[in-house]
């Protein structure tokens, strides 16, 4: 698992995040001014769009562009992604501003969702840094109330399993995706069972392996963040 | 909270399911032949498309029909409530055949999706027989091998809490959907922060109220279709 | 033929309105403001949507969100129920505000554009009351001008037929639509030959039947009126 | 009143229409084959498309294209020209052939529907004369079994008025589209109160003078058609 | 070659251009204001939208319209003539105004974007001498700062040829548009080797002869604007 | 500049090339069988999809596939990548087969389509080597009939440069792409005056300056190329 900040020259904040052969490039967008519907509330907005690159995968998919709409699958990891990261902000520290996270998998080997939330959360955490260096957002807000992680943990062969790879993904029995702040408590739990039911015991185990996971991530984030940044 | 089924005249199977002032209209469509992407395999499929009338809810939304393009949180329920109830079918009892169930929401207040797999289950059941019955599938095939219900909790004022309405839903901590077979097992556990993350033993008593709940639905469930019906 | 009043908690205006087989429910949405175009002309507007659920009828159509588009039909028969309201409507005394009339039909089995202008004008006028007893429009101002009624007729086998139902209509060799005031006069007439086009005689039948039809439901919407509403 | 066969090159049979101020190019394509839910029926099938030029009008307007989508008046009127086709097709004497009729209007100035029915049928008829004279269809099968034409009246005034332009058209109380067959029968009657609703003496009036315009559109067919034609 | 001007009644500025089978009509609208990005700039627009009528081509083409989507031939034909023009364009003395040039290929055989770009012009010149004399733009400003014509040359069995038709253009190894101003100067210069690439020598033939060729365009232009018109 | 070959895992052929700060990420999918239209023929195909990631420029720009439409620069651009590729492609040679060119711009500082063009071509040459290697075409086929490379060169305040970066390109009087095989002939010469016209002369110091520069990256794409490369 490697964290490769500034990665873009543009962007405010950036992240290639490496999660074995997944690659994700996390960009953060800065922006003055929010959504219509939040104009005038004092309140910043955080969001995120994921999307894949046809090839990033094993065999090419059609792009999104070209088929004109947005898959359910996209739709869906977007979602989540975007709550995800609001959960550590300070809406009202970050001033009526807008943080977009591009969040584009380069190449996919199962959990790119979870190397989506733990690379843009970086990202993020970059772009907020770069604009109370600007003076766009006051020195003293601080909207970056604490660190955000996530883990894909499956049941293969009856056992709970920490980072899935694609082949272990697509036969695992139940996926999920966890997403912790730094300090070990949950912000999503989302577990399917693609094939048998799971009973407690076994989700047990599963959030055992995540916190485990997540809590190993938090550390790598902030050795990435500690390392001084010549943007 | 109540079952009707027959709803329809038409549909293979149709339940009008109401939770407090929900009500969500399921209808189960059996046809013949699978999507290309299954065909000659021998095996069948079950999905599900879900959809709110503009005035379900308080003020009137827009349809997706108008926009031309469905919306994050519609694609998102609809993939719920298929995996939901795949989790109960043996597709290869089922044979090449299709069974949608469209759950669309006549009235919303919280807890549309939960309601939408518990009603859509009895649907499909009734399907399932009405397909045995006419001899579309063979009668000693049984493609239904478990039953399905789904209840939201939520944590509000720190307190777990079971079955949300909209006032409470929108102003809940944590918001979770937990659907299970009706043998106690879990098929997705999906909960989100909204505002304070929450901790492992919050999670525990989430997942405590969500058995309990869905034990009470399954009961439901099997008196709705112990009564004889006439189609 | 029946009316329910008040089918729905939220809407301001809404009636199920069941002609056969035939299931309508008609929401009206009562909103402050006019679209753009009508801004600053001190004029109201009424608009309305027509859809059909995916297994209204006998087998399964797809959902008009998921092809992204609106069809022809479809179109053409929310600006039929458009037009038809507002033919009874005076906009200057309904000031700058918006009602929208969505007619979704639950189950269909032929007349169900006819039925839906049926009961949206009793949605329609519930609505306005409410506005009324609101305060949102002046008590004294009074932007119900008259009250709409719609049937279908044909000819069925040479013969002038009421109401058609689905399987009459689609062997129909001519299908007309008619809307009227409660006075007798003419809103809409839209005939068309399927088969055999149709002299100026078998015309003069048609309208004589159409005429008694919508005579008849404009007592039954004068009856569902008259009931006391605790809405 | 203007009718220009074979205005275009490539078409089997192309009319440009002129009424007043109004022009429709009116294009006819024969193709070998069906659409997929009419084949193996041995029937043909003969559909149209309308459509405007952005500046036909006034005033600029967007192209449907640009806009992605088709409006509601667009497919209104596309679907009106089809069917007013069919009534004189025999489709089983077309064979499983399509003729699609491309009506596009380069200048608009009231009666473009009309203008676009009455000049394709010309092309129409031009069509499947080069398909007989091609052997794309028997020499002794038919498949036109009529004329068909098409007039606009309305209520300007109070009095009944033929062929509105466009300042009349959108002052007019009542404005009605009749298509008729050659010999005097109705295919379509559609009259739409736009201001106040108009009683039976009044409609009977549009329909005799609607029966008087379009007898003479029919001579000005066949005068047209008379003339010999070197394609 | 062929020159109509003021085909249209309600355009500010029109052309039918016809060259060989080719024919265009060019449609210049002329509107007060600009797009929102150049609002406030004190400078106007001139931008084109080029498209085919169905059946313009030998075969029938979809609508872009109906396909929902403009195809990449549309988009980059429009994008050119718009390029085109404005490089004669004096912005700033056009004013905060915009004119759009809409030019729809009626039938085409070959070269329908150079002859949409020459027909153009004369229609964007009648529109501006409108607008002037309107005084919708200063008498003594001049927006047209030159003249704009264009051809297509192309090299078929290793010659290079002015002015290919549809069957040249589909079978010529290098097909080129070439726009110049008036005065013998380049605006655009797009050559493509469809088959064999072509060296520095046939370039320069091709170049010769498109100057030739835009020259002789440029006479007839001046003297179809020569020609006193009252519009 | 830089090209990094095999930048992907799964791709057939895949390059990343820098120019500047500009970043393309190239990849080559392989597939067997041919669009519909050249099923049957003997011969294949080889396309480009062209987009650039929403955080590639300076400022963040909205997704197509949110938008959902793909814009007339990406159509154009990915239409220029196909045709050049094409241009050293024996279409006989390659058999039925496919051979799509994703290129996806990380990041953009100008030259964006002609970095795609030199770094498509040697994802596409790494594509056929991989297909003769694994008897996915026949080891004696040689569909690679010659190489390709592209500059932009562009009039900067009176004389021509080479390879525009952003603040150049977006105030160079005239940009011009130019396409060359190996060999030195040309496959596409687009160039367009955004200012001045420009005359013969200049346009002759553009191709002189872009024939040198297309050679010298043939040499770049030769050496990368001769490289061992153990995928």
């Amino acid at each position: 698992m490697r964290i490769t900040r500034n990665w873009l020259d543009h962007a405010e904040g950036s992240v290639l995040v490496e999660f074995g052969r997944t690659r994700v490039l996390c960009a953060a967008s800065f922006t003055e001014g929010v959504p219509r519907w939040l104009k005038g509330k004092g309140t910043g907005w955080v969001t995120a769009e994921y999307a894949m690159l046809p090839r990033a995968t094993n065999t090419r998919s059609d792009r999104e562009s070209v088929k004109g709409r947005i898959g359910g699958r996209t739709h869906e990891i977007s979602r989540l992604i975007g709550r995800s990261l609001r959960a550590v902000i300070d809406t009202k520290a970050l001033g009526e501003n807008t943080i977009v996270l591009d969040c584009d998998v380069l190449q996919a080997d199962g959990g790119t969702r979870t190397a989506a939330i733990t690379g843009a959360f970086v990202a993020l955490a970059d772009a907020i840094e770069h604009a109370r260096a600007e003076g766009l957002i006051a020195k003293k807000a601080q909207p970056l109330i604490g660190s955000v992680a996530a883990v894909s943990v499956g049941i293969v062969g009856g056992r709970a399993v920490l980072d899935l790879d694609y082949p272990e993904d697509s036969t695992a029995e139940t996926d999920m995706n966890v997403v912790m702040t730094g300090d070990g408590r949950f912000i999503e739990v989302q577990g399917t069972a693609e094939g048998e039911p799971f009973d407690r015991d076994l989700l047990g185990q599963l959030l055992d392996l995540a916190t485990k996971g997540c809590s190993d991530l938090t550390e790598r984030q902030r050795a990435a963040l500690a390392e001084g940044v010549a943007q």
